[in-house]
């Protein structure tokens, strides 16, 4: 199994953590997104998408979108419950990810930290503000109700929340005003096999 | 169970199909989003991300994210596989239409139809074309390798990416330089109990 990521990206970091707690080996293949990395040929036969993290699995399938594959691989353990209602807040939480937490904390923290707040994005990434709080909120009520974001136990809904969250300080959002959310994320960084995302060389 | 829709929403439409090719019953609450509907405390209890559709089921839980309820609803049909990778495959579409082809060719088509295009909002419009046609591009490419995107029979994912496609020139994107999203979208016109968008009172 190979993964093909970006060592600073969040939505790798998921699928890394994710194998982290799983205990599962793997290739890391290092994709530079911002020297054009995802835009070859050769990544395009893989994700004609052009975006990591992209998963090839040993008969040369691939399958790439972070949750999916964190779902993907989690099928049968106990990071993915098998009732279909509680699958379907998992699925749930990952869609709110992508739709209305990622593309305000994640894109944010992209333009400040890695791009340095051109002056040219500073409106683009002041408008991205609001609606990052709003996921955050969303997110520090259900977790006022229960431990982690789907009932008692870790699932690969949290994984996903875990991406940007901690650090969306990076992307100019104070935390400090979460109390739950700052509890979940100690739960989080508490489990068996834990590995954070700042101690990863690649990926 | 009751699903809460408001009638111009390709979101909403995805679960109102999904009911009726499975020929499931359910009540319809009609909720304005224009007028504030998704705002109000009522709303915010069944959904606190305020936005529809939502479904509430007869024990009273409530479910959103439009591609989570028609898994939900899916599950043990023939438009949901049992096999893990090919259940992975369906996801993969389904993040891929919720990050790279709805905030695109939706929010294109709302500002278009909606709310008319208005000067200031112009930029942003034009800037949704690029986003849209490659998520296009990136569907036609799967399309002119199988029937449906997920291999050869109907799955959610269809039904995810068949909210907005069908739509997609009232948000100015011009359809007829693909053909197979075309062939696909009569293959799935023609299923047993299809129901068009237009045909919708109410969600
Ligand atoms: N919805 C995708 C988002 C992945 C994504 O946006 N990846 C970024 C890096 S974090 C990327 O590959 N960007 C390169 C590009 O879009 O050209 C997922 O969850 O995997
Ligand atoms: N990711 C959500 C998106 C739902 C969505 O954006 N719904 C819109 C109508 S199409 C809405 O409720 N907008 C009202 C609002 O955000 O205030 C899903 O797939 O269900």
């Amino acid at each position: 199994m190979k993964l093909y990521g970006d060592s600073r990206s969040g939505n790798c970091y998921k699928v890394q953590l994710t194998l982290a707690l799983l205990q599962r080996e793997h290739e890391f293949v290092a994709v530079d997104i911002l020297q054009g990395g995802t835009k070859t040929a050769e990544f395009l036969a893989l994700n004609p998408n052009g975006k990591i993290p992209t998963l090839v699995l040993d008969d040369g399938r691939s399958l790439w979108e972070s949750n999916a594959i964190i779902n993907y691989l989690s099928a049968g353990s106990p990071l993915l419950p098998a009732d279909s209602f509680q699958m379907a807040k998992v699925q749930q939480w990952q869609f709110f990810e992508q739709y209305s937490h990622e593309p305000y904390i994640a894109v944010a923290r992209f333009i400040n930290k890695y791009l340095g707040l051109p002056d040219d994005r500073r409106a683009e990434y002041e408008a991205k503000q609001q609606g990052g709080y709003k996921a955050l909120a969303v997110m520090e009520q259900q977790l006022a109700q229960t431990p982690f974001l789907v009932g008692d136990s870790l699932t690969t809904a949290d994984i996903a929340l875990f991406g940007y969250t901690p650090v969306a300080h990076e992307g100019g959002f104070d935390l400090s005003g979460f109390p739950h959310i700052n509890a979940w994320m100690q739960r989080v960084r508490t489990q068996p096999g834990f590995i954070a995302m700042e101690s990863l060389a690649g990926c």
